[in-house]
């Protein structure tokens, strides 16, 4: 997808680049690169954006760094892009006006443990893998799980979530507090450690998922959970797609507290079946998870195992082994890479919307007709507790731009169809570049709002430009 | 407690004022009341600041009619103040520059009622009791529950939660969307019927919480959950505090799902057993409430003995008979009235604080051994699994003043041990008045960043002013 042409222009001056390059290599040396091939590495994330490399990258160690990094680029108006670990979707870490990327993989402290209170405070470039290792004698987890690897800031910045948001919530609910470098250097502290707080404007969630443009996160604290005393996965197949879905409703509306209810369908059922070697059938599938006490699970497990059977669920297979669950969700967590082994050479790129649960099945249907109206291979998975699905299109190589063509046509009607549903553009990606032109669509007035809120907190638009919507 | 000397004055001269009321007359009748007894009963909720009347109080009906009546302010400047209910606790209603108030006791339709998504779409005056009066059918609730049958858009408005907020979460986690009148009368919608969205800022936390100063919300969007099958609750009683206070820490570590988490200290249990013809020991207290299906709840209160036992908990009495579980949270619900009858004539001052559950025996212990060293009866209540407590300050009647001073004094030292104990000023009350001196202590800078986008919504300063922070 080509960036935004309004954008392609540099912010700062020559001259001006050039004394803010020199100043930071004076404070940083080796750690402030203008490499290409490290400006480039720094630019993409995993989207299909053009690669826009910013001026300079800067390897950060501690927050008083971030500021003064900031406080750097604001003297000269130029740009600054946080940057993780580099596995957003949809253009956010793009340079469109150039400026400084401040990379805080090396801010990869985990600050406090509170294992009574069940929160961490950790900088921004700890990843989630990484955290639960470092958890793991607590009996403690941190549940947020997008799939990917990802820095705890970056998943901060993009609202993230994933296959167990539906019993676990989102970045949303699990972000207690932030600490944040302002556009003007400013530091300040978001939330706290209590659980609830009705003291003033939430600025936690304000900035949880604006995607850089308010501020640098540079520290986040965040809720942990028990490790759960027993784990079942249970896989189960449906002759269509309104009778998995209508399993998934009757299941939350029994209150039953699933950990993880995915949706795959028979594209990419075909695609795991290559990918990882197995032999299921080549249906609409749900991939099942329950935590809980040992007869907690049972009974939750049991219960899904009726509700599914009474919608047209096929031979319900459930487990307690580990061994057995863990090659199941390796399965579910290679589907990128099943994918793109259906095609050799391609790459996957990849759509979110989420929709009301009751307008799911009548979504994906149509977004599976439209899909096979442009003889496309592009398999189907989701989220569907709460009613968040994925198209991956398979992208190149031979014809890498037809590709895209064809998918960002089928992206629209998509997003366009979610929008009209109740739903929202993107359930977990963000928004990027990739989703800014259905800003309007979606918010309507409000986007103005968003627009007013950005301009008070950063006037010059120095943070993330481009993102999200222009100003 | 006093009202802000610089607030004092009206904000619209008297010539505008006038052109303001017979505007709001000619378009609304009788609906636009000058009456003072009307005014001062929209001025002043359950708080203990001065009663300072609207100019005009106006009985809206629609969402229109409410964008109406902004628009009229906004051209003269005058303060605009919305009122649901007339419950809130911190003072937030009083007009203190004068103004208009509106009235949204009339706006009650349930708009919408989506039974597979469990969401529900109401107008802001609609009631909790009156939502779950009309869920009843559908075998779903809304579990937010303040004690008081307050309107669901100042819940809301002050971001308010409760007994069940553990489990349930509070109105953060539960709205999922609004419709909101900003102070130039734009009419926008956050959010959207989706489980969880990616797209741009998070608006709709922005206004939850936001105590109407950055708009009057005229819709709100809410979760529901199913009617649990079963419901299991108990009684225990402890030593001491610390002993409760360590069973429910490890209540929430071991993931048991508990609804309803109440501390009830043995000053209050002398109020409930008086007040409820109850027989209680007169010591630390724990009412606990299980929902799940009858096995799950079995398994729960099985367990909770089990811990309760652990941390030197009495006999654990539960019961699964609705009649006197009935009875039980009745006298937990009944805890103001139990106070106020601790010393007839007087009224109940309630504050509120959250901290890290590992601080809550110690923050509890100190408020204790202050409120001794005064030599004043305050019992002390909380929603212990979230670290949130209330101490009733009797107020009255015979040296009112003396005792708000006494109370203010306590309250002082509680909110700042609670804010250097890593919590909040305020859980669930919102801050008000009451709670504003303590914003800078709490937030330091990020305050400013609240008044910052205050300042850009609503420039003139006219949506409820002088609640939160002064400009």
């Amino acid at each position: 997808m080509a960036a935004d042409g309004d954008g392609a222009r540099p912010r700062t001056n020559q001259a001006d680049l050039g004394a803010l390059i020199a100043q930071l290599k004076a404070s940083y040396g080796e750690r402030a690169s203008t490499s290409l091939a490290v400006r480039e590495q720094h630019a993409q994330g995993f989207s299909f954006h053009d690669i826009r490399p910013a001026d300079v990258v800067v390897m950060a160690k501690t927050e008083a760094e971030v500021a003064d990094i900031v406080v750097a680029a604001a003297k000269y108006s130029a740009p600054v892009i946080a940057y993780g670990t580099g596995t957003s979707i949809e253009g956010q870490l793009a340079a469109l006006e150039g400026g400084v990327c401040i990379n805080t993989a090396e801010m990869n402290s985990i600050l406090s443990v509170n294992a009574e209170d069940m929160d961490v405070t950790v900088e921004p470039g700890v990843t989630r893998k990484q955290l639960n290792e470092h958890l793991r004698d607590t009996g403690l987890f941190f549940p947020v799980d997008p799939g990917a690897d990802a820095s705890i800031g970056g998943m901060a910045a993009t609202r993230a979530s994933g296959t167990n948001a539906v019993r676990y919530g989102t970045m949303r609910e699990n972000v207690l507090g932030l600490r944040v470098v302002l556009a003007d250097g400013r530091v300040i502290h978001t939330g706290g450690r209590a659980r609830k707080s009705a003291a003033g404007y939430d600025l936690t969630r304000l900035f949880v998922g604006s995607e850089g443009t308010l501020g640098v996160i540079t520290a986040i604290t965040l809720r942990l959970y028990g490790i759960p005393e027993a784990i079942s996965s249970a896989v189960v197949q449906f002759d269509d797609m309104e009778g998995a879905v209508n399993a998934v409703i009757a299941t939350i509306q029994w209150g039953i507290p699933i950990a993880r209810i995915e949706f795959i369908d028979e594209v990419q059922m075909d695609a795991i079946n290559r990918y990882s070697k197995l032999n299921y059938g080549l249906k609409p599938t749900l991939f099942l998870e329950f935590h809980g006490s040992t007869s907690g699970v049972t009974e939750q497990t049991t219960r899904m195992g009726e509700i599914c059977d009474e919608f047209g669920g096929g031979d319900f297979q459930w487990t307690t082994d580990a061994e057995e669950s863990r090659r199941l969700w390796q399965a579910r967590h290679d589907v990128a890479f099943a994918c793109v082994a259906l095609r050799p050479g391609s790459q996957a790129m990849a759509t979110d919307v989420c929709v009301p649960i009751s307008r799911l099945a009548e979504c994906v249907l149509e977004t599976r007709k439209d899909i096979d109206a442009e003889g496309v291979v592009a398999p189907i998975v989701g989220h569907v507790g709460d009613g968040n699905f994925h198209v991956a299109f398979l992208i190149g190589p031979d014809d890498r731009e037809g590709d895209l063509i064809i998918a960002n046509r089928i992206n629209k009607k998509l997003v366009e169809r979610a929008i009209a549903m109740g739903g929202t553009s993107t359930g977990e990606h963000g928004v990027g570049q990739g989703k800014m032109a259905y800003m309007d669509l979606e918010h309507g007035e409000a986007l103005d709002v968003m627009r007013t809120v950005k301009i008070a907190l950063d006037p010059n638009n120095i943070m993330n430009p481009g993102k999200i919507f222009t100003i």
